[in-house]
């Protein structure tokens, strides 16, 4: 069994994606070349060590797969999913299998390896965020894909694998469960109140203001009230929407305003944490997930940013609760400036 | 805000438990000192390094907090949660709160800090679980808890803090909702079969065969369908019971031999990984938990082993699925023996 293939079985409720192709990724087993940036495959002039790119911001006159690029998507090349083939879902005795089939694409945020996105002007970052407004819309093309997730590990405590400034997005087959966890209180919120979830959460974060770090034009970052890891921060918009393809090229940029300063401030408070970035959108619409019609509309898209320090451990993994040594009142204060660590 | 509290938001429905004192402990400031045990608290004449001992198995004639013991179990002297002080629950707006009133021990499972758990025989093993049990009896009489959960971290890459052998309970004051929604898979499936779901599992795997492992007399080890992680590894009883402190001392001797093989098997194909252990058993009976009663006797009490190679990132975090590597089946042949890593 060399395919990729998804898993469930009835008593976790957790799609597990098999994907034996990515044992044989370099860090598996050259770890040490490719952290040192010798032969970092994501660097201006090393295009040809990446599949074809997929999109690119580039320069005028500067060909596909070729320097010039400021921002470069290619398909990752050890996807934990892949793009072609039939999708297939069925039954096996008690449990369920699904084709491995997805996207699995590489956003790479800069030609230069040795800058962190926050590094980058606010309208370069703006550009990561355009690319990831394309690729989605490109990839609901594709009527095999239910929902579009995109993520950014940075340093090895966050699972990172490559130095160079870079997310990911994956397009799945399927609405994992926690997504749907999500879709379905912020719909159980509005037909008890007939209030977005979103907006209740803001409207307290703001009376309290003791969890909130800063806003702009079009977003509030704030430390969440149940803040899972230490420092841990959400950016929700101001205007509510269940697709973050709605953005304006105004709320993009808006977007790397406030991203880039609380990428700067916890860089400060916490001498340049490993973190994973998570992007949620509301699932595609599509005959499958019909079910969430009515839910998607009481759901926004929202930024999570989450600095990881100690590995998850049995506490954790086996309760799915967490242990956090950092009240966010705390990181709040830390992160406006108020207090040193 | 120094005091340990528990906390939950409404979109995550996620149980954070709050526990600033924990940033104290010795491996955030001296963990080569503790790591190479020259200050070993654990070690047979250092009882003075620990709280004082709440459960022991001794040579006759020794004394509490002295040597001669051969599993000691202590408070944690770091704890997530304080025995002392009310239960209170309150909302705050939108939120949840509940005081971080709980217990958290260790069990000191050798005197000796050079040996794994898999290298003492199987009755001291047995003598660990057994002492698993006996807290377990001995909290159940404490009415502020709902919910008593064992877990084991070996490695850095499992969170482990200490090299000494050691596991850990925690008593919580509320069922943590990945505990609630295997309980409630569980019903479900028995309101729809009539039948047990752990039932179902074992003669799918029976019947199947690809990914079962070993039995002995009382369990079966299993890889499981779903495997999150390379390697994981599932301990069912045979005889299906919601508590764990239901076990004879037959059934604790059993558990101790298969879990052994279990983890020398591990250590073979995988050269001493890193792993959590968790042991699940069903909420205690409470007014508070009467919502499981009859949810309880479609569960049984089980051992999972999870072996800890890559940091979760951004896909697992956002997400809360999975992308293993390893198909189950691939596994179970490597523990069998049949095939070389």
């Amino acid at each position: 069994m060399t395919h990729p293939e998804f898993r469930r079985d009835p008593l976790h409720n957790v799609w597990v994606v098999f994907a034996p192709d990515r044992q044989r990724r370099p860090q598996d087993f050259a770890a040490a070349v490719l952290q040192t940036g010798i032969l970092d495959p994501f660097a201006e002039g090393n295009e040809r060590l990446t599949p074809p790119e997929v999109h690119a911001f580039r320069k005028e006159k500067t060909k596909s797969n070729e320097p010039g690029w400021r921002v470069r998507v290619v398909p990752n090349r050890y996807p934990a999913v892949r793009i072609e083939g039939p999708l297939e879902a069925r039954p096996e005795g008690l449990y369920d299998r699904l084709s491995g089939i997805g996207a699995h694409e590489v956003i790479i945020e800069t030609p230069d390896g040795k800058l962190a996105l926050e590094d980058l002007p606010v309208d370069s970052i703006a550009e990561v965020f355009a690319s990831y407004r394309e690729r989605i819309l490109d990839l609901d093309k594709d009527h095999r894909f239910q929902h579009i997730y995109v993520f950014k590990n940075v340093g090895p405590s966050a699972g990172a694998s490559l130095t160079h400034a870079h997310s990911q997005l994956v397009a799945l087959p399927l609405v994992p469960p926690f997504v749907e966890g999500k879709l379905n209180r912020a719909r159980d919120h509005y037909l008890v109140k007939q209030r977005s979830l979103f907006s209740d959460i803001l409207h307290t974060e703001i009376t309290d203001g003791t969890r909130l770090v800063a806003d702009n034009d079009s977003y509030f970052l704030f430390c969440p009230f149940a803040s899972r890891f230490p420092f841990e921060l959400a950016i929700f918009p101001k205007r509510h929407h269940p697709d973050y393809v709605s953005c304006t090229p105004d709320e993009l940029h808006d977007l790397a305003e406030i991203l880039r300063f609380a990428l700067q401030r916890l860089n400060v408070a916490l001498e340049n944490p490993g973190y994973n970035l998570l992007l949620h959108t509301a699932p595609l619409q599509r005959p499958g997930t019909q079910r969430f019609a009515s839910a998607r509309y009481d759901y926004s898209w929202h930024v999570e940013i989450v600095p990881r320090f100690n590995a998850l451990a049995g506490f954790e993994i086996g309760l799915g609760s967490y242990i956090n040594t950092v009240y966010p009142e705390q990181a709040a204060r830390f992160l406006r400036g108020e207090e040193q660590t």
